[in-house]
């Protein structure tokens, strides 16, 4: 599970909740058809805006993504990678057939490797695989950012309604306040929706496309190395400039213990 | 039919309209005359905007697209290509000239296959036909966002115009309320266009327009392959990052049944 | 002329009066300090932000481009390609030198084909002229955008000011509406000119900018041809990617009647 | 001196002053706090926003370039290259050793030239030099426009800390008047410096670094051409491509006089 | 220490107190609970938008990089580059093993060439760390910038909020001034959080992940002269490219003494 996005999403409930509470009751706060008026609107404009596939892929795959950290850790690709290349040295890319690789990307690369491809065949479909992925994430952060665009427009909508009907009634003064309160409160309901769940999610979705997009390179650069047989150590400097400094072996200060360059051999 | 924009529009009208009528009469939020500012000024600028051909294009061409789903399902162009590779590899490249083809690109890169032009030659061609084809229709989106973008600017511009009104004559009070119903309603009608159809029809032609090219980018590639007479079950391989991955035949969780590599002999 | 940038502009003019005088006498709308004000500071800004050629240029040339249509028919050009490149098969490119050619650049482009320079430095040229020139043209198109900018924000300067000065003389309560009026006029003056005039004008130019960089890239791409001297229905075949589908020979529906393979002999 | 500059913002000046006392006295538009507010906080946050060479560099040379116009003519260079040329064909690289150069860019081209490096050297090394100059001259007109958009962001800010005195003490509804006072004039002030000063001035400033871009271009083709040692008239016509169409030679309406091509002899 | 940041902090701090006193009570801008709504959205969101990492990052690096200068100046690296290159020339490549290098990436650099590598691949490798470390940095300033956006948005929720509980308890007319102070007081804090701290924050974040770029591309460029073993002149005059025209040697208004080209030998 990805802790930040559901610790996020009920620390923004409880500070709306919160932020209610103190000045008035949470009641005054709750009106069905606004809330409808915005979820219709905005579900609508989506429908017009995206095929139903699209809209589909984002809300069950893109949700999933919102919630759950699949990302493998860089420091682990590297590990196996450098296992890999090591096999390969010593065994020949046949041995590749049997090792057990978790990565479905990384697999399928190994097993193009294993059956022989050439280097440029297996580069050139990895890449365009990785960019092909990568899009399709793009696109359903798109989604939740469209939804995050035709909230607020669908709350302002709610409010001018509010308005006009206020101002078409005033005969009737008891019915000024009410007026109001569903046009302000569409506004609320479409703002909360954009900045609290929409536009952040969106935000998520982009930001773990480019973890993954980030893998993937390293992965087609691990096998770049495993094709080529290229010296472990050497190619361990090559791939850590895919962590941050702090993490490289090279590096004291870093999170994983500092392994020397003996231990490669 | 896109039955995802019927519905979207659909819903869209019923959903406008409830939120409406829970408040007041329909009647008091229609006025033709400011609805004919909004669609007027919105129309004059988009003559000024765009050539007449362009404008007319996104009306017709465009329009359609957003209506009716033509897009060939990616799956089924697989398919055929690796019929195709099969065909030539056994019976020469002579043998294409009398496959059926519906896609109409892939009907003209099978051609241009067929006739013996060199790879080269026909990669290039493709290539830039699907470039200046997606082109054509960004720009038809385009259009549709251009509208999108006058329709609140006229809309403003009427609630503008209403409120000079209603305070040049402000001896008269009873004016006050049409002068302010003008001057809201033109503000809706403009909102409405631009949320509900304009902005929405723009995002789902560019929507269209990238189906398209990556439609366009497969049969492309599977030319490639054509021409190389590539083997069917690497081809098959290659062709799948077009897919997304649950879709692949590799997959058990595909839609598609899962056939067998033996298939393909 | 381009009818529909006049069609354009005098449909907004029109609307915008009826829109005016539905509700009251249009002289109420007509404040020469306010028009000066939007007016004045749109002119004084636009002068910082570009050098005088700039804002010149744009005002001349660029105006005229925007009344004016001035681009190619590509399937003229086409047609004239394909009779320069069975002139050149036939008599060798010293023929070109008397073909007579409308279009300018196209003009340079057969004359530097006649003087028998090779083909890379004509392509070379060629393109470097016409990246060039798309770019002065944009230029163009920024000023006028630039306009859009600064006018509505010229407008709601004069808004403020007018509200500072009936909030600072409150006591004598007969001048508030003469301050408001200013006030919104000029928010209103500076919408009109930025939607129906300077943001329109700047994406027509924009639009046939783009118009004239396809054209250009069709005659590069045409000149390279009659370099190599390809035969004319695969030419024709290639250079038809610029046309819609719609308007391509090989396309009954076209608009230009179906020429046969034959005709070309 | 950059006489457009100077015209613009003397004539904004007039035209705001002029706004202003149309209507009431100038003094009422006068508040010394509001103005030291959206100043000090545009100020404190461009502080943070850029190094502190950055904003030095910005308001020195950055407003250096604003005011005084430096970009030679185009022209002049194409007629300099020219002369270059045919004095390299006829006494060898080695004359260019002792003809003067105003231009700083192209004497150290011309320079690197005499001294006999390869012209690939030559060209990679301007080539960077350029690129490098454009950027440090675009981040001066970030700096611009960064002050372009705090300003009305601090405007604005004012404007709130005014109205949330003036709602606070309503029990004086003598102090009513001055607070709405400082809360409008200081969104007035933010929208002048922004809209007269700031924005326009680093619009101004990229359109220099443009020019100046377009000059280094001509300039690194022209050295490309001395290398090639290229015949004159068909380096005038490659080198032409970089004046609007009106300014070349071979175009009779040109500002300049028609030389005749033997005049290149 | 950066002292602008923390100047600019200050200056920002002492303007916003300044402007509240001048009109009121600094107390009455102080809201616990509508600054615990600003700022307990804003982190929620935050929370929702980036991995835990990516937040830490920013939070922790991003914060340090904004208040400390860590980039070197360029002049120095020219002359360390210079000292190199000197170096190689005389004694061989393996002389650069003793060298002590204080950058860490022209550490790095040396090593790989000490080390005997080829150019290409030390060019790759730094050209991917560089990348790839920029990336990591442009993330953090994206972090800023997206604390920046939710702000004013919550601030505004926090307005209409109170706007709402004030008009459903309009028949106290005590509590209006209440009610709208928390209103307006959110939207306040939004604006001071996103325009003093985070959106300058992440302006200097950029700045300085682009002074890095710079320094980094200017020690792989100077590798590149070590490998090739350049004339220390002729790299001096390469590099300094790298430095505005003012700070060159070859330039007598520079901050550094003119060193003569005979220094070189």
């Amino acid at each position: 599970m990805d802790m930040t996005t559901i610790a996020g999403l009920i620390t923004g409930i409880i500070v709306v909740t919160l932020a209610i509470m103190t000045g008035s009751d949470l009641s005054i706060f709750i009106n069905l058809p606004g809330f409808l008026i915005v979820v219709g609107g905005t579900f609508a404009a989506t429908l017009v805006k995206f095929p139903l596939t699209t809209v589909w892929t984002a809300l069950t795959v893109g949700l999933r993504a919102v919630f759950v950290n699949e990302a493998d850790d860089p420091r682990l690709l590297i590990n196996q990678a450098i296992k890999f290349v090591k096999l390969v040295r010593s065994e020949g890319v046949k041995a590749l057939e049997k090792v057990p690789v978790q990565n479905s990307f990384f697999k399928k690369g190994i097993q193009l490797c294993a059956d022989g491809n050439d280097k440029e065949f297996t580069q050139e479909m990895l890449t365009r695989e990785m960019n092909l992925t990568i899009q399709r994430q793009e696109i359903s952060a798109k989604v939740f950012s469209a939804i995050g665009e035709s909230a607020p427009a669908f709350g302002m909508f709610g409010t001018i309604v509010g308005l006009v009907q206020m101002l078409s009634q005033m005969e009737d003064p008891s019915k000024i306040g009410q007026g109001m309160a569903i046009a302000l409160l569409t506004t609320l309901y479409g703002v909360l929706i954009a900045q609290i769940a929409a536009l952040p999610m969106s935000a998520k979705l982009l930001a773990k496309a480019h973890q993954e997009r980030d893998n993937r390179s390293l992965i087609i650069e691990s096998l770049k190395h495993i094709h080529d047989r290229t010296n472990p150590s050497m190619m361990l400097d090559s791939l850590e400039s895919y962590l941050p400094e702090k993490q490289r072996l090279g590096d004291a200060k870093g999170r994983h213990p500092r392994r020397r360059a003996t231990d490669w051999k």
